[in-house]
C-alpha cells in the first residue's frame, strides 16, 4: 500500500479468555486485506478476560466504516465480545468544561497547535464567563451557564443539546467546578475525562491541596479518571506525583499541582484520543 | 580544633517565631564555644512557629552530655522552647519489631554493616520465630513472644521491660503485623518509627495492596511515619512511589512494593539517626 | 513591623569558612534591625567555603539600597567574602532570547500571567520573525536580528545595547539556536540562563534528542544552566529527566523532551529570580 | 489444559517487517496446539523491523525443546528471521562474577531466596577473596582468581573452562572490576550483563561518581546493559536516576548510587530471565 492509498483502523476488543483469540482475531484481519502495525494484548488471569488494541492498515477505498462494523459484528458476536472500531483519519469531536482555571485549558490549546492529539476542540463549555477571551484568542467557540442550584438540571440538558448538535465523542473536565448529574454522566459512558487535583483515593472530595497541606504528605498527586456516577471514582487513565516538603506553603502546592494537573490530564487526552484505553469495572487497561 | 580533640552536638529547638532567634542561638552557641558547621531553619508562617536544627563542633574536654544540657536549659527557657540536644558520638540505641517478612530487617542489617545509620541495633523482638535465624547470622539478639487476644498486653508489658533493660532510645516497626496499644506509644512519642505499605492517607489499614489493586490505581507507594494511637496517622517522615500497569498482578505490587517499603522505612531512619526530625502536630519538619 | 512598612532584603554571601561566620552575620543584621525570615547555609567540607543565603524583614523606612550596600561592605571585607543584597520588591528585568520554538517562551509567559515569577519580562530577543505575533498577544517587546556568520559580532553587539538601554539583569535563552561569543557572555557571568535538551553532561551539542535516539537510552533530560564559554559546561541550575522506551520515535522524544525543557527552565528562573542559587566553580549551591 | 500437563513456550523473533507476519506466526502457534498467554510486538518504522515475544501454552507431552526448534525451524525461514525459543520452566544457569562490593551480589541472592528471579546461580566468580564467606552463607560455589596483567588471558580461559562446565546460559558483572577481553565477550553475544554506575552515556569510564561531584549535576544515575567490546557502549537494557544536591558528598552518591545500581541490575536481571529482551544493533526492545 501506498501512504496516500491507505487509512489506518483501530479496533478495541475485550471478551472472555478463550483459546485461539489472537489467532482468529489476526486471521480476519488478514484476511479482510488488513496489515498490523501494532497488537497490543492482555488477559487478565483473575477474571480470565482478554483485552486487545489493533491498529491495522487497509487500502483506502476498501471498505467505510459502516461496512466494517459490518464486518466486525460477525467476530464479536462469535466471541461475545465487547469492541469498537474507529477510522485514525476521523478525529474525535471534544468539548471542553471550565470554570475560572485556565492551566489546564492553556494547555490543551497549546497542544492542540502542536498536533500532539487526535482531535477536534468543537467548543469550551463553562459556569463563568472568565475563559471567554482566552477561547477567541485560539478561535474556539465559547458557550457560558450560570448554574445555580434550581436551574442545574436544565442548564445541564442545554448543555446536553449543544453536544448533541455538535456530534462531541468527548468530554473533557478541564477543572470545571460542578459535579455533573447522573443523567449526564449515562449519556457518556467512559468518554468524560475529568482531572482530580490529588493522587486518588487520597483526598477525595473538596479542596485536596488543603487536606494534603494539613496531613502533612511528603508527596502531592494529581490524577485523571473517567467520570461515573460515584465521586471520584472512576477507572483511573493516569496518575503523577511531585515531592514537596514543609517548606511549601499550601499556595506552593497550588502551584506545584498545577503543573500536575495540566500534564497528567494532556497525557489522559492523547491516550483516549489514539483509543488506547479499555475499561473493565473499575479499571482500565492502558496500551 | 583537631579531628581528634572535638566532638559534634546536635541542637533541635522549636518555639514561637520572634526577632533574633538565630543571632540569640548562635551567639550563645558562640559564647560556649561552638563552631556550627551546620544550620537549617525554618519558620511556619501560618503558625508563626520557628524549628531550627544545628550541627556545632566543641573541644572534647569542654561540658558533659550533663554540662551541655544544664547550659542549654536557660536559653531554652528564655524563648519557652521544646529542645533537645544530642552527641553524634552517642548513638542511637535500636529495638526492631519484625514479623515473619524479612526484606526490612535485611535491608537494616545489610546497611548497618556499611555504617549507613548512626545506630546500634540492640536487640530483634518478634511476635513469630520465623527471622530468628536471620538475626543470629547478623549476632542480634532476637526475642519472641507469641501474642493473642488475651495476652497482648501482658507481652507489651515484657516487651516494654525489654526496651527499659536494653536503654532503647528508638523502636522500628519493620512490617511488625501488631497494633501496639496507646500504653505502649505513650512510652515512645515519636520515638516509633513505622512502615506502611501504601501512599497514606490512600489505603489505610490492612491488605493494602489488594486495596490498590481492586482500585486499579497506576501507582503505589509506602510511607514512614511516627506511631501515634491513630491508625496511620502519624506524622509522615518519608514517602515514595512506583508505577504500575495493568500488567501487573497482585503479586507483582507486593514485589515492587517489597523494594518501596524497604528504601522507604530506611531512609526513615537514616533521618532519625542524624536528628533530622523535628515534628509538630501531625506534621514532620525534615532538615 | 506591619506588612506595609517592611520590606525584604535578601542576601548572597560565600567565603572560605571560618568560626563565627553565622553569629557575626545574623549579629549584624540584628544590629541593623532586620528580622531573619529565611536562613539557609551550606559548608563544603572539601573546599572549606563557606556559603550562605539570608532574607531578612526591615522597616520600610531603614536604609535606602545604596546604604545597605554601604553596610554590608564592611561585613563583607572582614571575611573577604563574595556577597550581594537584593530588594525583594525590586524585580529582576529580564531578556528573552528565542528562534524558532514557541514552548519554553510560552511557557514563562503565562507563568508570568500567574506572577510565579519575580521579574519584569523588558523584551525578547529573537534571530527570527516567527514568534512576533506571540510577544503581541502578550504586550511584550520584540527585536528581531537576522544573524549571519558574517555579521554576528555586529548583531550581538546591537543586542547587547539593547539590553543596556533597558537595564537587564538576567537573559534567559529559551530555545535560542545560536551560541553567544565569549564578549557576549563576559557581559553577565551567571546571569545568563540557558536550556538544553539533553541530560547533561550526555549528549552536549547538536541534536540531542537524535543522539538519544541513535544511543537507545531509557530515560532522557533537559538540562538547564548558567552559560559560560565551554559550550553546555557552565554551572548546572536544574535538571529532570523521563523514561521512554522502543515504542517512542524520534518524535516522541521531542515531545516528552518539549514538556522538560518548559518545566527545567521554568524552575531555573524561579530559583534564579528568588536568588535562591550561589556559583562556585562549575557547580551551583541551591537554597 | 490443566496446570499440571502444560508448560509454557517463549518465542522471541525478529526480522524485516512483511505483510501477515502475526497471523502467519499466531496460526503457526495455534496449528501445533498452542494457547497464546501473552504477546508482544513492535514494528521500528524506521528500520522497517519487526520484534515479537509470544508466551504460549502447550500439553506438556507435546513435543520436546528440540522438536519444538524443529518445527520453528521452517516458520523462522519463511520469514529469514532471528528466533529463539525457551521453556519457561528450564531456569537459566547463572554466573556471577564479583570484585569487592557486596551490594549487588547481596542484593541477587536475596532476590533470589524470594524467587523474583527465573533463573538458577551456578557459581560466582571473583578477582578477590572478599565474597568467598558471603557465597558460602548462600550455599553457593565460588570461585577467586588472582589477574594479574600478564595472566589476564589464561585468567580469562580458565574462568571461560569452568562456565562451559557449568553449562552457562547468562553472565551477570555485579560491580567487577576488569574489563573483559573481546575473546571472552564474543562467546556470549547478549548474554553478558553489567552495571555501570553511571547515567550513560555521561561519564563513560572510571569513578563515574567522582566525574558526576566535579561536574555539579543533579541528578545521577546508573545503566545495565549488554557487555559488548566497545567500553559501556553495549545495548542498553535499563537505567534508573536519583536526586542530588550540593549538600550531597563524593560519599554520599556512592551510598545513594549502591541503591540504584542494586535496583538497575536486578531490574535488568529479571527481564533477562523472563525473556523480555531482543537487542537489534545497539538497542534493545524490553517488552
Amino acid at each position: 500500500m501506498s501512504e496516500q492509498n491507505k487509512k489506518t483502523v483501530i479496533l478495541l476488543l475485550s471478551c472472555k479468555d478463550q483459546k485461539g483469540l489472537v489467532f482468529n482475531i489476526t486471521n480476519f484481519i488478514y484476511k479482510i486485506g488488513g496489515n498490523i502495525i501494532d497488537l497490543d494484548e492482555h488477559v487478565d488471569p483473575v477474571e480470565s478476560m482478554f483485552f486487545v488494541r489493533i491498529a491495522f492498515d487497509l487500502e483506502s477505498q476498501l471498505f467505510s466504516e459502516n461496512e466494517l462494523n459490518a464486518q466486525f459484528e460477525n467476530l464479536g458476536k462469535q466471541f461475545n465480545a465487547n469492541w469498537e472500531i474507529h477510522l485514525e483519519e476521523k478525529m474525535q469531536k471534544v468539548a471542553i468544561f471550565v470554570s475560572k482555571y485556565d492551566h489546564c485549558l492553556q494547555e490543551i490549546f497549546w497542544r492542540q497547535t502542536l498536533n500532539e492529539f487526535n482531535i477536534n476542540i468543537e467548543l469550551v463549555i463553562s459556569n463563568h464567563e472568565d475563559l471567554n477571551r482566552l477561547c477567541e484568542q485560539n478561535n474556539v467557540l465559547f458557550y457560558s451557564f450560570e448554574i445555580t442550584k434550581e436551574n442545574k438540571l436544565e442548564a445541564e440538558q442545554q448543555q446536553l443539546d449543544l453536544l448533541k448538535q455538535f456530534k462531541i465523542d468527548t468530554v473533557v473536565l478541564a477543572r470545571y467546578m460542578q459535579i455533573l448529574s447522573p443523567q449526564f454522566v449515562r449519556e457518556y459512558p467512559n468518554k468524560i475525562i475529568n482531572i482530580h487535583h490529588s493522587f486518588l483515593p487520597a483526598f477525595i472530595g473538596g479542596n485536596p491541596y488543603k487536606q494534603a497541606f494539613n496531613r502533612g504528605v511528603k508527596i502531592i498527586g494529581a490524577t485523571s479518571h473517567y467520570v461515573t456516577n460515584e465521586l471520584d471514582e472512576g477507572p483511573i487513565i493516569e496518575q503523577d506525583i511531585v515531592r514537596i516538603s514543609h517548606n511549601d506553603s499550601l499556595k506552593d502546592l497550588i502551584r506545584k499541582g498545577r503543573d500536575l494537573e495540566r500534564f497528567v490530564l494532556a497525557r489522559a487526552i492523547l491516550l483516549h484520543s489514539q483509543y488506547r484505553i479499555l475499561t473493565y469495572g473499575k479499571k482500565t487497561i492502558v496500551f
